[in-house]
């Protein structure tokens, strides 16, 4: 059983719907009504020591940011503004308290930034560092984007660039040797990732978007999993891949595809735009942005996602972690 | 550095309040403000196998079921309704999927009493099988109560006896050997607690009560957190003990008193009371719950905690957790 066929076990049990709860398991957040025009939404998210994250490859100052990066674009992913976020921090015995603090100071600054307040938490023993953090979010009913609503002919869009944090991992597993403003860049998207909130709630607000998500565990899984919810399929045509992806892909001799395929923890936002009005919506968001909104291929009613190269071929893409792919 | 002086200095780092999160660390869930005359709360707690629980001393349910009540427990402290709860949980590589499965049976089983939808999570790696449960609740502006506002005069409150879990807790470690229902009655408090739901919304509904918390941590350590904010001092003269814990103290040679005041884990509400109106509160409380409202003792201005004898005699209540009087 893997995690979504386990999720999906569990999420079986806990399943009864109440009216208030609008949307439970299965999207970035959940959704409750607190009020007829307003949508709050929750969403949790847990780092753990050894499998998240090394402090050897990052300061606690970076981990704390991170962890609350990943929570916050969830919260971006729904269309919403972030309000608070809880924090359960188990640590060992013996974990220097500087560190600790060190941790929450980077947790503060990306609240500040986002405008979020810590607002409670609890602190346990653990065997290794854990951090869970819960964030919760407001959103006009109007604005709320879920991973249902994706429809044939819609464009696949990202707001940005993939492969950089996955590239940032290489380096620091010393797979690769990136120089320069590449290997900056590299290091920069893996530790210090930063929720699309700007972007999820203009891209929120539209209409020509029909559903939205963060691209969390990759491409090839996530898209697939927007595709089941929708009941659509996808052709991917245009990967915007950074260029220090590209650079450790040739190094690795893999493919510079699978940095975008099978990368994760990039938290851009993946959307769905009606496909007349993608080019409009890229316009206006190139004037607010300063930065491309990526069209990367388009959804049709055909089940399953397939890669289409310059000369119309079409290769099925494999929904794939990066890690089957490391043993390889 | 204790685990509260930890907090308080993480809790420094993330301090600044933003206007609509009214009440953020240091009570037993953050709120936050809906609307007008309503206020979300929001409580995370991180349950540990090996710290918080052992699968050899109850059913996975059983620690399904026990990990919500316990975060449901600080919703009905503020005395408000839960509306939703999120579950991060952290499973190690071969963990057995039926025992996860069970696990949820429980949280499902407690949900589902509590009105409270499972409505998100995420499942990682762990090391050992962590919990982190983060409930979501709801109260009208006029019945949300905190720890702080309690008043000298005022009559400290509890929703039943103390000692039970603790004592269940040693005969699962074989330190005593209880029989027939006081065996029954210590297994069900450690096993199976239920938070006092009802009870909270009842007693926040009163404008006799100034304070309120849930007893997670034993009564000397959550009472002197409750003078603590209130900046009052308690003195104690009628501990409600359980006859399990009585008889488990007898067998080890320790007072009875030490499981009211030390034990822990037993989501009893404390409350803050009117003196003037405990007695009228109390017939009420006795009527609709069929159970008894326990005044232990008052409020007054003197700062600290005593215990008072039969004989008039004031001893000073050390704020002690249990795990530090089990290595005496």
């Amino acid at each position: 059983m893997n995690e979504d066929a386990l999720i999906a076990a569990l999420a079986e049990i806990v399943a009864p719907a109440r009216s208030r709860v609008l949307i439970g398991i299965g999207d970035d957040a959940a959704v409750w009504q607190p009020s007829r025009s307003n949508r709050s939404v929750v969403s949790t998210d847990a780092l753990v020591e050894g499998v998240h994250f090394d402090p050897a490859w990052m300061t606690w100052r970076e981990i704390g940011a991170r962890a609350l990066e990943a929570n916050l674009s969830d919260i971006a992913a729904m269309g919403a503004r972030p309000v608070l976020a809880t924090i359960a921090l188990g640590v060992p015995s013996g974990t220097a308290h500087e560190s600790l603090l060190d941790l929450y100071r980077g947790i503060a600054a990306s609240a500040a930034r986002a405008d979020c307040t810590i607002a409670g938490g609890d602190v346990t023993r653990t065997p290794v560092v854990t951090l869970a953090i819960t964030a919760v979010g407001e959103v006009r009913a109007t604005s709320l984007k879920l991973r249902t609503g994706a429809k044939k002919g819609d464009a696949i869009v990202t707001t940005g660039k993939l492969g950089g944090s996955r590239a940032g991992l290489c380096v620091l597993r010393d797979r690769v040797a990136l120089e320069g403003e590449r290997r900056d860049w590299a290091l920069q998207a893996y530790r210090a990732p930063v929720a699309r909130l700007a972007e999820g709630r203009w891209l929120g607000a539209s209409t020509s978007v029909h559903a939205m998500m963060d691209l969390s565990d990759g491409l090839s899984s996530d898209l697939a999993r927007m595709c089941a919810r929708s009941g659509v399929g996808a052709v991917l045509d245009a990967l915007p891949i950074c260029h220090a992806a590209i650079e450790t892909a040739h190094a690795l001799g893999v493919s510079p595809e699978t940095f975008a395929l099978a990368g994760g923890e990039e938290y851009e936002l993946l959307a769905a735009v009606d496909g007349r009005a993608y080019g409009h919506l890229a316009a206006r968001f190139r004037v607010r942005f300063g930065r491309e909104l990526f069209k990367v291929g388009s959804f049709r009613a055909e089940n399953g996602i397939v890669l289409r190269g310059g000369d119309g071929l079409e290769t099925p893409v494999v929904r794939t972690g990066w890690d089957s792919l490391e043993s390889e």
